[in-house]
């Protein structure tokens, strides 16, 4: 499964706290060693309104933490919103950043924290390893499942001038505690539930087939996998179901460990074009993809198809691994139908026109696209972004 | 599985590296933050022999750190013997610390880690959360598959004049940095391949059966047990496959974050008086007594067994959960055999006389007989010592 030599790591939040009504404990687990005073809390008006964040602040105060809140982070927020976040909030003197939110929230988070202790703008960070100092510490409470920026060392920030979408890849983007409550996904609408539920598993699918796949990547993949795919169609139609959002938010965690542990691959380098030149969103644009890509890819993967079958629920043991890649597909095609998720970019304004924009931009990704197990050409992505249409 | 409001946690070290040959890594995964200048090695005299540890300073060399070597801590030390250590290093200047052995070795560098620092004797910090200071930062390198102390905030501590073994249990205790380099253990002899691997499957079996069993330990226990199970026996029968011997040290360490996530029950309650009064190494009195534990538990946890089968590679599918806990019982009786573990406790000095101090012993391990799924009395814990007469 490994390759002879390969050297592979796993690194993540310093703690993981998890369970419904975990968010109330919070203040128990923050290590004890932390002497923290004043925390500002970053968060969505829909977290306020539903008394999660009083909620939050009462067990933040039985520590002796004074908490502020606001709700001002944009959504896929830009590099000038950011920088101008952290002018705003220098000199508050806070010295715990906490985010209760989806991934435009935490990933803001990540990013401030670094920003307020580093000296450097958010362009000298963009790439690997290029923040120099610790940041101001955090705690990460996922809101959607989701993104898995809750446990993952990357931050994205969109750059309107450039149509782009970059990343920030950092150790010191790992917080201080990640907080996974199944009580606060319950609130989350309909085509979010979806559309970021197929962003999970597009992260565990893909850490899964990607080249650098290893045992690490591999356990939380396939445990990921199972779980959302047990529990995608029940969060979506039965919202109020706790066991499916357990499950999904696990998922969705379990998808961020692995895409760290191993990274993503080509549906991720056709997605952020798609972000930065149409603002379509994140989760969505990976769950438009996610079957067309397979597809193409399939003639490279489908040996890894069996246990992905497995994961998620197809008895395909008496099968060979080639029709068991072809129920694999259906499954994510028949997900594709039965969740809604949208399969037409006309619908976002792309057009016959951009395509060669968009492939020449997803060619420049050059870091996920190496990580995919088949070479992907020109023509090849171009054909990708053409279904869409 | 989980219970409802139930919270769970997972913590580990702060990175573990892992692959064949990743200890000559070691530098390049030290996080860039640090400034480490001088580091002081504890192993045992066959690493030095073998080559590692030259390998490994010269990995240091590459990064600036300058290190010495020590092979003078005893096989499960005691306390004394401990504190006398910390007296000697102290004033060396070290400012990381590397243990490159078995249990007993991490063990030791975990309890000088946080002696030099916290002003405090190791009797004052036995027990949970009495550390109250980070130690100096730590590398642990497993050489045994094993202990799974490597990632656990555990460290177990001999008290020869109260003939007990105690734990110092903090978060303090868990390092920067774990590497899992399965190329070390190839030269680990039969016996010991054998006691620690069962001792590595007890961790993950207990954990699963425990009643803190939760999401997190289910996880890396069932993963824990897939991966003993596949190559335990080999690697006893052929200690030169590298594929096995990566199997069981990978094994051992998801057992360790099993352990930590969850927490192990009557077994190790058993063990530990064995190890106090009479010097059974940990890994041989655990291996010794999990068939007899488990079958006094079974009817308590036979409704586990299905998934534990499963994980173990029985095909138990079409059978019932009764019929699948027979088959887990006989599985574990089989490699007892297989594997020549001890199960005379006559051979180590023990008579019908002991038998009530030891299980007057055991019951005061509350902490561990708590996690049992089943209540164990008196009578039931000296009917199991007596089996192993």
């Amino acid at each position: 499964m490994n390759q002879a030599n390969q050297t592979y790591l796993f690194r993540t939040a310093n703690r993981i706290v998890a369970g419904r009504h975990s968010l109330g404990r919070v203040g128990e687990h923050l290590p004890m060693s932390g002497t923290f005073r004043s925390a500002l809390i970053f968060t969505g008006s829909s977290m306020v309104r539903l008394g999660y964040i009083d909620e939050l602040k009462q067990a933040l105060d039985r520590r002796g933490i004074f908490a502020e809140v606001t709700t001002g982070i944009d959504n896929e927020p830009t590099v000038d919103h950011l920088e101008e976040w952290n002018r705003k909030i220098s000199g508050g003197g806070f010295d715990l950043f906490i985010g209760v939110g989806g991934g435009s929230i935490l990933d803001a988070v990540k990013i401030l924290s670094v920003l307020q202790t580093n000296g450097k703008s958010i362009r000298e960070m963009i790439g690997t390893n290029l923040v120099e100092k610790p940041g101001i510490p955090t705690v990460l409470v996922p809101t959607t499942s989701g993104t898995g920026s809750e446990v993952t060392p990357n931050a994205i920030v969109t750059f309107p001038e450039e149509e782009l979408k970059l990343a920030v890849v950092s150790d010191y983007l790992l917080p201080l505690l990640t907080v996974i409550d199944p009580v606060l996904t319950l609130s989350l609408p309909r085509q979010i539930t979806a559309a970021t539920g197929m962003d999970a598993f597009t992260h565990s699918f893909e850490s899964y087939i990607s080249n650098k796949a290893n045992p690490f990547s591999n356990l939380f993949a396939i445990e990921s996998m199972k779980l959302i795919a047990r529990s995608i169609v029940r969060s979506y139609e039965d919202g109020a179901s706790l066991d499916a959002r357990e499950d999904m938010l696990l998922g969705s965690m379990y998808g961020g460990l692995a895409l760290t542990a191993s990274g993503t691959a080509a549906v991720h380098a056709l997605a952020y074009p798609l972000g930065g030149k149409f603002h379509i969103a994140h989760g969505v644009a990976n769950a438009m993809l996610l079957p067309h890509v397979t597809r193409v890819n399939m003639d490279s993967i489908f040996h890894r198809m069996p246990e992905i079958a497995a994961a998620i629920g197809l008895n395909t043991s008496s099968l060979s691994a080639e029709r068991a890649a072809e129920l694999v597909m259906e499954q994510i095609f028949a997900w594709t139908q039965t969740l809604s998720i949208p399969q037409n970019l006309a619908e976002y304004g792309v057009g016959e026109k951009d395509l060669d924009g968009l492939t020449e931009a997803a060619l420049k990704v050059k870091r996920l696209l190496d990580n995919n197990p088949k070479v992907l050409g020109f023509e090849d992505i171009k054909g990708i972004y053409r279904k869409l249409l």
